[in-house]
């Protein structure tokens, strides 16, 4: 293959500290940096490498559309793939920036998807905030033999609750506006005590509440509810 | 509480350049180091950090009873604790490494139970191989409302083929000595095509193979097969 190297490279979780290594010296180094952003607000991921960006960079937000009726996403991803192409084909590596693990939920996957048959495609791993929540948290995610489900809170309700059945510990992700029938479904399979509540985990606005406690009006597409392994040693 | 910190530090997979930041200045600051090692092989945790160590630091290597017959494991983790707890009480902060991140299957969460009610404690998310393992095999892990599960294949072979029906996506790891059982059922389920082997993820021995040439009993402990969600954006 010719061209540039499209990296996709894992910022970690929201605090500068959990940059790796590696994500700081190709942010440094890739003369194109592409990263998501919402329409009219900062990026999160540029936020975290800031420091490490300097003049002379080439930056390539690309804002996701607002609706999806106004651009179905995967038209958008064909759109952003095109941009970062023409950048790849002149010979210019890319690092395109992914809040938490490319690889997990990550918009990265829909260009690699796009993109990684064409060009060298390098993807770095970076810190999740899955296992960030769980840090924050101090809870244990999953001891030897247990079984553990990430399961989006998106899901039907049926589904969530079948799910949470069939492991030992499990994360429920991107709660949102699905915070009610989450709670309901914990209480219901006498999980509510188990599990513990964090937004914004290991950002500045990072918030962790009791499950009783939370209006859920007040919570934000990135939280989770941590249900931990009820396994403890004898 | 008084006393020194207990910090809990993800090391990464393997790749020394998928320390974070965080790790790096508090191997550097922590008067007190400690990691697992096996007996009579040199700690995998430790030559992660090694060109962050420098003398005067005090290390602390818990080599782990070659069997359990010899000493149950929780007895063992009993007395590290103990050590760490004399040096905790003398007010010296003490870093304990932890392959990949420390709450996912992580040998510190069972030092976390026996100390963090006592001592400051702090948990330091890391790269798991989890997530590195998809990154090296270009593998997106989970779109969207995707359940993604992660499942120990020492379990009976039963439990993990329901497992493997009730999710979209999947990781089973600590491979080693039951990769024929494994893929057996995957194969029976027709995963086995979708499915794809690697071990020992970013570390200068890491191998990938395809599922069909591997020879069973080449597979150590540190290994995984990554079953990556069927979803593919139309």
């Amino acid at each position: 293959m010719t061209g540039g190297t499209l990296y996709g490279i894992g910022v970690g979780p929201g605090d500068p500290e959990l940059l790796t290594l590696k994500a700081v010296r190709l942010v440094q180094s890739c003369p194109v940096v592409a990263y998501p952003a919402a329409e009219q607000r900062p990026s999160i991921a540029r936020g975290i490498v800031s420091p490490h960006l300097h003049e002379g960079q080439i930056e390539l937000p690309f804002r996701f559309p607002i609706s999806e009726s106004a651009m179905p996403l995967q038209k958008f991803y064909d759109e952003v793939a095109e941009q970062l192409s023409e950048h790849l084909a002149a010979g210019r590596d890319v690092a395109v920036l992914c809040e938490g693990d490319p690889m997990l939920y990550g918009t990265f996957m829909y260009l690699h998807d796009r993109l990684a048959d064409r060009y060298r495609t390098e993807v770095v791993p970076g810190v999740s905030s899955i296992t960030a929540s769980a840090s924050v948290l101090g809870l244990p995610l999953a001891y030897r033999n247990d079984v553990l489900s990430i399961i989006p809170a998106g899901l039907p309700a049926e589904t969530i609750r079948e799910r949470l059945r069939d492991c030992d510990s499990a994360l429920i992700i991107k709660v949102g506006r699905y915070f009610e029938k989450v709670r309901e479904i914990l209480r219901e399979l006498d999980l509510a005590r188990r599990a513990q509540y964090v937004e914004r985990a290991t950002m500045t606005s990072q918030r962790t509440m009791p499950l009783d406690e939370i209006d859920p009006k007040s919570v934000p597409y990135v939280s989770m509810i941590v249900v931990p392994s009820a396994w403890r040693p004898s």
